[in-house]
Parts: C-alpha cells; structure tokens; sequence
C-alpha cells in the first residue's frame, strides 16, 4: 500500500480548475498500488483517478502508456480514458511530480478467480490486441530475453539467499531460452501486466482493464503466456487445465493462434514466468525491509517455471490448434 | 498510511447483499487514517465507507459512537450515518473484524487551515454541542485529567528520551491542574478530536464532520480548547490570535460561554495541549519503527503548552466575556 507524495487540498483545487471537470468535491489516497501514487478524486463531473508518477516509471514513456489508453477508448475498450486540460494536454504536474488524471473505472479485481473470471481475460485480452494494432507509438520490451539477462546479471551471485539453487535454475533456463525463444511471431502492443489485480469485473463481467506502465511491442502470444501463469494456477501451485482451457480457447475465438505460436507457446510460458520470477527475486533481495511495499514471494514463479519445463506439447496447456 | 486488513471481492459483495444498497460497483483502501481499516466503496445506490475496527478501538463503545452519528444526522448535522442492514443492525463482522458502513462526507479537509475555516469549525463546534443535548447514551472521557496520569505512568521513566526536561514538565503541568481543573462546567458530548483532518470542507465552506472515535462526555468548553489548539497555531508554532478569535466567537454566536467557561478557558487550553502531548509522546515511544503510520511530533504540544504557561488572562486569547 502507498501514498508516496502528499497533495494539498489547494495544490489540487487549483489543478482541477484547469479542467472541463467541475468543482473538487473529495479526494482519497489509495492504498494499492505498488509504483505510483493514486488519488481518487471526486469532482462535480464525476470520479476520476489522479495518478503520481514516481521513481520507477520513465516519463519519456507516459506519451506511449497514455496515448494508447486514448487509443483503446477510441477503439471500444474499456480501459482509463486520460483527461485532457484546458491547454489539450494529458500530462501536468503537481507536488513536484509528472501527473495525469484518468477516468476511474468501476469494478472489482477477483481474489480468488473463477473459470468464467478467465474466459473473460482471454477474450478481453485478445480484443486489446487487436485493438492495439493500428496504435501509431511503439515502445520497446525492456523485460525481453535481452532484458532478463540484464536483469539476471545485477543480482546472480546473491540468488541463493532466495532458495537453494535459484542461481543454477534461472542461469540453464535462461540458456535453454537463447536457443529457443521464438522470433517473428505475430505482434504488437501487449499488456505485458494483466494480473488479476488489473482487470475489473462487476458481478462475472469484466468491467475493464487498468494499469497499462508495462505495455509495449511485443508477440501476442507471450502476453497471452502471461496470462496463463497469472490466471491459471491455484494458490498452492497446482495448474488449473479447467481455468487454461478457458482462458486459452476464449482468447482464440477471437484470435486464433498461428500454427508457430501454437508451436512456441510451451517456450512463451517459460519465458513468462521466468520473467515475473526474475523481477520478483530482484525486488526481494533490493526491497528495504522498512518498504511500505511488501515484495512478492519469487517462489511462486520457481513452481511455476519448473511445471512449464516439465510440459512435453502444447495440448497439456488445453491449447487447440485451430488451423 | 493503513490498510490493516484486507477485504476480499467475494467477502464484500457477500455483506453488501445484506443491505439495501444495490449492486457492489468497486472499492478502495483508504490510504488515510490510523486506527482502523477504510475502504470507498461504490455500489449502485451511492458512495459509502465501510471501517473495520482494529486493535485501538474497544467495540463496546461503538453503540456510542454510531449511535451519536444517527442522532446527530437526525439533527441536521452533517456527519457520516451508519447504513443499516436488512436485519436493522448497525454493526456487522467482515475479515475477522467488527465492522459498519457508512455515507461518504464529500469534502477535503484544508492542510493549510485559513481564518474562514477556523471560524466554520467554531460555528460548526457549537452545532454539535448543542445537537449532541438530548443523545441518551454517555461515554466518560477515558483521556480525562485521571486518564492523563495513568497514561503518563506508562511511560514516565522515558520521557526525556523525546526531549530533556519532558518528564519534569509533564509533572509540572499535571500536579497545577490538578488543583486548577476546573469541576461543573456546562457538559455534553464532545467530540474531543476536531483536527484540520476530521473536518470536511468544499471551497471555504464546512460541509461535515468525520471520525468520532474519541466522542465522549466532558465539559464543551475543553472541546473549544482542543480546537484551539488544532486549528489555531502556525506550523513554526506561532498563536494566530486572528484565527482563535474567529474560532472562538464564531462558536460563541451559537453558545456563549459562561463566567465559569471563561475564566477556566486559560486551564482548559493547556488540559487540552497536555492530553495530546502524553498521547504523542506515549505513542512516539511505543511506535514500531516498520509501523505503517508514523507517530506525530510530541514538540509541537510541548511549544503549545508552554504558549499556554505565560497566558495571563483568557482575553489573550480573543475570547470575549459575553455574559
């Protein structure tokens, strides 16, 4: 939970008045939230969510994560909608921060997700992609194969403080990933973040999808590979076939997958989990222990990485092959 | 900062459906806030709090504390009202917590208080005294001169870890109000916490009253002293003597005070300075480091207690004898 910089009642009065959005009625820190400071704010017009930017977003990059949100708006999705200022601009600034303001989406994210919760991401997911496809802004996956090694290389001699053996795993597995980590396959922007606590339901429906500071260019399908390791394994590890098929099959009913990314998608589970474990590992050896943010448990990911490598075919995923 | 305990999607929507407040739309943990757990709920009928009681609240005051809230509405004034569910009960359970919902206030709460606020809060003070008369429960002033002393043989042994000289002035204060307190003064329901942040304002007018967690039975005039205290003093600690008079007759254009009141007005502020600087200091020495809410300054009380020292007569203040 995270308030890291405090806004005045005056600061943002006056931020507000350079708005189409009415009188500040109210306004609320949000405790979730792990990167920004998050504001609800309530005005005369309606709820809308200020957003803080802080260290860990590149705000060269707020051009691509808010356009695409106008453009997935524009294109039917329901996603936040920034809100442009008097002078047309979607970034401002307040308490010595980037800032913008976004429409606030109703829903609540699902603790324990359910097979229909997953039926819903699949096909949300895939009408984000191909909603995405004529976005003019391209950004650059900095957590790619590339960028896992990178990232690898900061903290591998301390990774057996996390478990016994974390050093070997990533290291074979980031070999096994270099050999066979496929190219050209079918692209474009991805969420690259589409945990359950980013997407909103309202009753069994999915209401929206939020927190788009990790989207950029990359294959469909690895996003999609996210999604099976976020949604798709219950809270003592064991794969859900159910949740995966339904997950999977719904995605393809309106996307259906290439014969190659059929093909690569037991590589593209692997690659996605060693991705989440290597960030998670990071974040536990770097996090100061007096962090308002409680790092995720990197072993989640060790369990999920050593099912993907034990997965011989495509079809133990529930995966079809369509054409 | 605090969410101390989380709620889940399934668990909330299980208690909304005992109300009658539609559909559950969406919630939030509240950043703000020290002793319990908030959330900003939406449903489809409005906007409402729902607060888990946590360790500091004792639950057998809650019937007080709700009940006070019912009635105050009933009066007119403006303060969160518990929601009822369908079985008429006030008080639910959720998360292992006591719990209840409330209406949300809209309303920010000014961090730079000006000499309008000071005035409304005066006005608004004297409203609630005379709106809390004929409330038939009572609640004794667990923070009372009695409450003082056992709160201060907590941690007496310590106190000039915070500042050299702070036990003896602790001793000082409270051995002179013990035969200065002043005993029969007009008494009801105070709030007894009416700090820049329980009250609400839109532009520069009050719109409601939050957080009566420390409501209790005590002489109304000590409650003038609090905000005295609260709203009154700059951030290098300066009296603004131009803000105590608007608080002051403000409040007295709706209650003058007594020839008892006045005159007791003097000890009253420094009752009041003292109460919040044991609690401060007690807290700031009992606080685990990692504790998400960091303990508040106890100097700023010990500079508000000496200010009060060297006040000869209560026309230092701006009070005004009226009767």
């Amino acid at each position: 939970m995270a308030v890291y910089t405090e806004v005045t009642d005056d600061e943002l009065a006056r931020l507000i008045a350079g708005y189409d959005l009415g009188a500040l009625l109210s306004y609320k820190g949000i405790a979730e939230g792990v990167e920004n400071t998050n504001y609800m704010v309530h005005t005369s017009e309606g709820t809308f969510i200020l957003t803080l930017y802080e260290r860990r977003v590149d705000t060269a990059d707020l051009p691509f994560f808010l356009g695409l949100l106008e453009h997935l708006n524009r294109r039917g999705i329901s996603c936040p909608l920034p809100v442009r200022n008097r002078n047309g601009e979607v970034l401002t600034e307040i308490s010595g921060r980037t800032a913008a303001i976004v429409t606030f989406l109703e829903g609540v994210w699902p603790r324990r997700p359910r097979v229909e919760h997953c039926a819903e991401v699949g096909r949300a997911l895939a009408g984000l992609h191909l909603a995405g496809k004529d976005f003019a802004l391209t950004r650059r996956n900095a957590l790619g194969l590339e960028g896992w090694h990178a990232l690898f290389d900061r903290f591998a001699p301390r990774a057996d403080e996390i478990a016994r053996g974390l050093g070997n795993l990533i290291a074979y597995e980031l070999a096994y990933l270099d050999r066979a980590w496929p190219k050209d396959l079918p692209s474009g922007v991805i969420h690259a973040d589409l945990f359950p606590d980013n997407v909103f339901f309202i009753g069994d429906k999915l209401s929206g999808l939020i927190d788009f500071y990790f989207a950029c260019n990359d294959a469909w399908a690895y996003d999609l590979a996210i999604c099976l390791n976020a949604w798709c394994f219950e809270a003592d590890f064991a794969f859900n076939a159910t949740k995966a098929r339904a997950l999977l099959s719904a995605y393809q009913s309106a996307r259906p997958l290439t014969e190659a990314e059929y093909e690569a998608f037991p590589t593209l589970a692997r690659g996605a989990a060693l991705r989440f474990l290597l960030t998670r590992s990071h974040d536990w050896l770097h996090t100061d222990p007096n962090a308002l943010v409680k790092p995720h448990d990197p072993n989640a990911y060790v369990r999920r990485l050593r099912f993907h490598q034990e997965v011989n075919s495509p079809g133990e995923y529930g995966l079809e092959r369509v054409r």
